[in-house]
């Protein structure tokens, strides 16, 4: 997709390194991080620079393909690489794949490659479902931003909008990184897709009141049983679109299934920080990003950062080979 | 309640003033405001200096008691005082009764010191419910702060602790103005109780994974047929709590009753500012209070800032008069 009027990957490689938009500094900067060895580009998917199911799993491809380069290690490398986030499955695919082929770097950019196809054509396949004027709910960001190109959850939105249907999209803040509010908003913006964020809480009273007439999120992993491990809040709004009998899709390549997952349970969730609840950055009026306590001082608090959506909340996944009843 | 080893309420007439924590600065710094009229009452009510169903209902009747003293038109002073938090059923009820009244200040204070008592009958009550070792949700602010005294959801957890029971509370941050983990978290640390604020999108996860024994919220007005009006996210809490057999219970005085509204979707949702969304305020490390933005800039938000949870989700109302069931 474009920024600025020029088109963008979020992860590519070239030579040695590897480059990503700085998911950390947008929407208030943008940016391109250089990582030059797979143990920075470790540091980037940690760290959260780059971010997403698919785009995590293009950068964790292409750190494999710096550890052959550097002559590394392959088994620790590999290792160290599945660490940095233990719920994407689309690291451990790609991972495996460059680990186990004999063209490391060319294997690494196939898997970029598929991923953008994947995206466009869940894109396609996604708009189907989409009729015009179509109110649209949106949690977390499975935009082009968490792929390599186009995006999940959002390449149906644009293929619509990209095919003249009106389309509206709320926005879930998702906190608590704000990942809707920052990321998903953002894209919306720079393809002129009328919007509005909302704060998280508001879903289920828009969905009482007839305003959503569709939602669509991404998944970072799903199991045998189309048991999805999602972005914390996916569980909650499944829910709730269930009992207001609105259909509830999961946009995600094939690759985020992992067949060795009978259901939900055995996926790990990943607990994180409790300062992203604590915490907030933003940009202050002094045009500085600055980050504030936003609770209580001295109150902890409780971070996991996945849930998992039993497979039953699910109307239909939305693949790159078409769209899946679970 | 105490704050720093001195008994407060959280709204109080003196002479001509009226005097309020000012909750808008909490739970950073702590300060009393005064209000010299009832329009610097209204005023305080509109900027919620004072929020809270009963400290917003005992406001109202000290503002009114205040456009008496002034000899001010009463029926236009009523109107101005009702305007400014159409959604608050005290506001109304506690208008109509100094409005009425032979002796404006002595009712205004009486109602005041009703809705301490009453809060401290809803603990008492509430407190039957709870299990030594229960982990509580809690959605909001409706602590004492929120009242002129004890508070309605947070008084039955008041009342377990001061009986020797252990609780855990898992605090819904509750955005977008985070009255949870602002206020309620606050509340509880002044009381020892243990406590964690979670995103609000964590409840469901929660829930699935038997962290939750029982939540609690308070109300800010209920039909005739049990409709509870809430703060944004009651409604999906409720619903989620139903999915997995988690009682839900709604604390309210009986004032919050209006028998006029035979159902929820007869009472009025207020929609507040699109920058309570886009904006955080909080503590910079700086520390000075400091507004970030903390979505993508140029993007619009929709703010509806209550909801209605059908009667069908409550488990139980605990009311001064007994525990109902809707």
């Amino acid at each position: 997709m474009k920024v600025q009027g020029k088109h963008y990957r979020t992860v590519w490689m070239e030579g040695k390194s590897v480059f990503m938009i700085e998911q950390n500094l947008l929407p208030f900067e943008f940016k391109v991080h250089e990582a030059k060895t797979y143990q920075e580009t470790c540091l980037a998917i940690k760290t959260m620079i780059v971010r997403g199911a698919g785009a995590i799993g293009a950068a964790a491809g292409f750190a494999m393909a710096q550890a052959f380069i550097a002559k590394a290690d392959p088994d620790k490398a590999k290792k160290e690489i599945e660490a940095t986030r233990p719920t994407a499955q689309n690291l451990f695919y790609a991972v495996k794949r460059v680990y186990e082929s004999a063209d490391p770097i060319a294997e690494a950019q196939k898997i970029a490659d598929e991923d953008a196809l994947n995206c466009q054509k869940i894109g396609e396949f996604g708009n189907t479902l989409i009729k015009d004027g179509d109110k649209i709910e949106t949690h977390c960001n499975a935009g082009w931003l968490a792929f390599v190109d186009h995006g999940t959850a959002l390449s149906p939105i644009f293929n619509a909008n990209n095919s003249d249907k009106k389309v509206f999209v709320y926005v879930d803040e998702t906190r608590p990184r704000g990942q809707g509010a920052r990321l998903t908003a953002w894209e919306l913006k720079n393809e002129n897709i009328p919007h509005a964020i909302i704060a998280d809480n508001a879903g289920a009273f828009l969905m009482s009141k007839g305003k959503i007439d569709l939602m669509i999120v991404g998944a970072d992993r799903i199991a045998a049983n189309g048991d999805v491990a999602n972005k914390i809040g996916t569980l909650e709004k499944a829910i709730a679109a269930r009992e207001f009998g609105i259909p509830f899709y999961v946009a995600a390549p094939t690759s985020t299934f992992d067949l060795k997952c009978p259901d939900g349970r055995s996926i790990p969730i990943e607990e994180r920080s409790e300062e992203e609840v604590l915490y907030q950055t933003g940009m202050s009026e002094d045009g500085l990003i600055r980050k504030i306590l936003v609770c209580s001082p001295g109150s902890n608090a409780y971070n996991p950062a996945f849930d998992i959506t039993p497979s039953k909340y699910i109307t239909g996944i939305i693949t790159e080979k078409g769209i899946i009843n679970p």
